[in-house]
């Protein structure tokens, strides 16, 4: 085996670079993951753009598909050469706040702490995915092994994209006859479409402006679909709903207008669930936050990790659940990552995700 | 019996009078009730100062302690003469809000709408309780028998102060072991701290500056009180966890400072509940909001109504579980209630709650 | 207006008999429904052969269909000649059940007590649907508007058998990848299958041996079909989940044999939900039950009624969520009720439910 | 330091003894722990009468309270020296059932399986704690800081019977208002008691025939005590009630008759929260189980372990929430852990727990 890989480097704001880099030790608990197909996230252009700060050299990337190179001493129950998926977010198990149920907020040293995101790793605080290897931390608690028939593109959304989306689905507690918005159809919007269809919502409302988002958010469960450049959604929602307003509100953008509308079509005893990246400070305006005391929740969500999480968003793809194959537009090869990366964090083309393969 | 009664009406903003009114008839559903006993509440504040509106002449008042006078033909389970209480907020038990378990935001004409706290009738679009006699609308779902032994001022708080502030405390789900934080020791906030402590919190951390108060609070189970003239709350809360933060932070104030207090103490993960009657528009901060990405939840609650609310927080007095009776501070006449508007309006003399008698 | 109408009364065990009964004076918290379409259930056929008792003379059903003939003084919010549905359950909404969110066990009276089963009136307490006329007490609390554009049998399964089924699945908090179980696949077993779909289940059993049940049990959602006189279901079971057993078991047939299959195909930590409707004693097996440690949880529910319940049943139809259509396999007119009932009550011809006119 | 140890071994049904051990190797997970305090379970006295199976020579005991003597290569966050304890169970944190949120129920191999109580370890598939030393596995899930200030004794009902009876108290969702029953008070009823007590029951009823018992439940919490021994308890608890049942029946004894009376006090809608550890199985009569119609629930326990857990039941110890050294009846040192057995297992001399010091 080389002692070098190829790697996608934060070099500095503005930019990525391909470079070689050692291959990484296997620690007693790691397992060493040979990348077969991973792809770009809109997090990754917050990094690239120097929006989101992370160690100049460390390797981007958080969403790996691929092939059990070496496990490390200690850990049981896989072998090398499995196929496996790791989540985006790779939580220990054995910290108080995943002890807790809090398995994303993950604290540092194996407590709580004021610090959040701590289960987030991959291409944050230890070398991401955007390269030929990819080490796991904690493997035994996050190293999912892929269902027999399922492609790498199949399940390349799970690690982060369908976690994310579906998790703002489930955190708002949709129920079997609900009536859900979800503001934005990007990657994480769409899957939040999907998963509010499978949770039971029975009128699905998704809003963005991009033709073919609309179209691609029929097919995962829109039973209506909004354009906002052509009309006021807040007004088109309740026009659907007969003034009621709906149960549940999915802000899938990270915008004080998106979040804002999220509250303004909120019914009485509505939940916003909130999967929005945001970028400067929030307004609750006093008339649609009902004064506080509307009975209102307002709930946020990081994408779930794990390997029990992984096998569950598996399994929604063997069993026909939810076709998510449908968001990979563009394919690109890791040697032309940096030519992908532009594309993407330009939206040119249509793009939802990119599959990339080393 | 009389034909007319006294009551307190909204005359003008800034402006209130006793004056005679005539004793309500009696609907299929209704029940007339003689009140022996009510208090004040700060929402007849905003409502007499003109920034919450109701109609000119409306009784106000909602937290009514009495005897039943009369009840509707249809009215079964009651007997005349015995003595009741009925929430604040009075929900019908049919609208599609209740059936779907959000009484206070029963909607008008029994369905959702986006009009929130459709639930609040007494003193905001039905006469109130600061009268001689009251009329409880769809009387099965409200009335509830007052249990043997029970004094007016035990029960006192439980139409309003004291469902509003264990709400604080349900509504965040306080698990056994909980951290939870206080802000403002008031009527509502001194009960949201006797709530978090039914719940099982057993760090609990009161935070006010009046000396009298932070006493109660103690006695009400706050383990630690922080007095903010003197520290500052968010370090001090910090530092009594040991740098965790608090899985709970509960508002009870209504001000962008105290809100976003709680956000800055709030672990990832926590909840913010919100017990604030805000007037202005609200900020969250894109540090303290963890840019979306804390897995926190922010919830507000109405005061919960209905009969078999009020039933089980008597038992909560009955079984001395509570002693909310503390927070009567002050005691008067129907005829002098111009002087004890006056009184609370002002928050002279320690008040936290008058009990007042026709 | 007539006096009078035909009903289908219980004159003796053994034996129902179509005659006439005057039709209902309209209380004022009442509304009179002319019947369109009804349906006769299991639960029916135990009250024919004297298994569950009603009073002599007694129209017996409780699946109505209709529109609306007459409204009491005090029913707000419809009008006469609309077209709606109640459901098997007939919740007050003001008992102290109600108010507690128990409305099936809505208590005489209104208050709690340990005679169960109160809310459900139809055909048991008071007259039924089988009948030209229903008499709907509570009706605010109880009418539900058909949504233009659904027929009388798209929603002739809401009043109990979807509604029933649903429950079996919402009560055992499925989550979405979970691995569920359906035993029987009669009326509500299927509609526990289309229920487990909808929560976000992604294997899903069902278990029967009619050969045309099984066929629709895949149209409402199974991945696995299993006919119990071919195979051991408990081994398939285990095999289908490669011995994890499942998340969720649901038992809808009300035998021993069916309850303790469920039980013992269940992963520790799972959910049994029992739709039966059992005649005898049960027992739970030392092992099977994990000599109690296994942290399972067995769950009973009866069928969950009133108008919001309604709405969002028909909004599962209207969105195309489920076809319940396809249960419909018979059609009877009123006045051969007789041989309908012998049908249902013997399941001859592959019967599922059949659709009763007046 | 010594390389052997005295420890307590399984030698066969009705036999065990202390004999010298190696004190083992330390894993690079592992922690080792010198045993300061420990007690005699229950459940012990079923392994050591032979009714639950373990390996011949195994050590028994699952309490331990002590001091880390050495930590193994990766686990972070302790020093050695630091007061801990560990809990009953000892959950690995990684296992799909642990990352889906059943600690308790920890498979083999990390994976799900139908074999139960699979976070159970010590003194089961491990040696135990009644012994100088023990080894603590997962210890970075597992070891929990002792609060400065705490005594041995203070904690040493938290790692099995604080945890197990408060579990059947949350288990249970005890809501502020509740009415519970406890069957039997011995440790685990008495901690369900306080358990209920701290979730806001407010009319706490404690079964028993012991007096002392009796007089420790009034103390935990209970409002009525009733000796079974003078009364039905079921008629009392009905007369208790007003006839409205429990809403909350917890079971922790392990016989029919406690089972089978939880049943019979339970309302409509109420659960049975069972802790017993059963040795034949169970009937639910028909009557008592509503036919399947009750809308009630029926929920076991595992005692939950993991050093979260531990963490928050110590705060409830350090808060003054409740006092459970008052269970601490006798005291014994390691070396007569056989007469202590004796005593224990023949409940003589008004025993609660055993304080055994090495």
């Amino acid at each position: 085996m080389a002692k070098t890989m190829k790697a996608t480097l934060f070099i500095e704001p503005g930019r990525i670079a391909l470079d070689d880099k050692p291959i990484p030790d296997v620690g007693p608990n790691d397992a060493l993951i040979r990348i077969t197909t991973t792809t770009i996230c809109g997090t990754d252009v917050h990094i690239v753009k120097g929006e989101y700060p992370v160690e100049k050299g460390l390797t981007i990337g958080h969403e790996p598909v691929g092939v059990i190179e070496k496990l490390g001493a200690n850990v049981l129950g896989y072998t090398e050469g499995q196929r496996v998926i790791a989540g985006a977010i790779c939580p220990s198990g054995y910290s108080n706040a995943c002890l807790d149920g809090l398995h994303s907020q993950d604290g540092q040293s194996g407590r709580h702490g004021l610090k959040p995101l701590g289960g987030w790793r991959f291409g944050n605080t230890i070398d991401g995915a955007m390269a030929e290897y990819i080490l796991v931390p904690d493997a035994m608690a996050n190293l999912a092994a892929v269902p027999d028939g399922l492609t790498d593109e199949q399940v390349l959304m799970c690690p982060d994209i369908m976690s994310t989306g579906f998790a703002g689905a489930e955190n708002a507690n949709i129920k079997i006859g609900d009536t859900v918005v979800v503001f934005a159809q990007g990657p994480i919007g769409l899957c939040a479409t999907a998963g509010a269809k499978l949770k039971g919502a029975t009128t699905i409302i998704g809003v963005d402006t991009v033709p073919e988002r609309l179209e691609i958010s029929r097919r995962m469960g829109a039973d209506h679909v909004i354009d906002f450049s052509k009309v006021n959604p807040v007004d088109e929602i309740l026009r659907i709903t007969d003034g009621r307003g709906v149960d549940v509100a999915i802000e899938a953008l990270g915008l004080q207008q998106t979040f804002e509308s999220g509250l303004r079509v909120l019914k009485p005893g509505g939940t916003l669930s909130s999967l929005g990246v945001y970028s400067s400070d929030l307004t609750l305006p006093l008339d649609a936050f009902h004064a506080g005391l509307g009975d209102n929740k307002i709930v946020t969500s990081l994408c779930p990790g794990g390997k029990e999480r992984m096998r569950r968003l598996m399994n929604v793809i063997a069993g026909g659940r939810a076709n998510l194959e449908l968001l990979v537009t563009h394919r690109f090869k890791l040697d032309d990552i940096e030519k992908a990366y532009d594309l993407f964090a330009n939206q040119r083309d249509g793009v939802l995700k990119i599959a990339v393969t080393p």
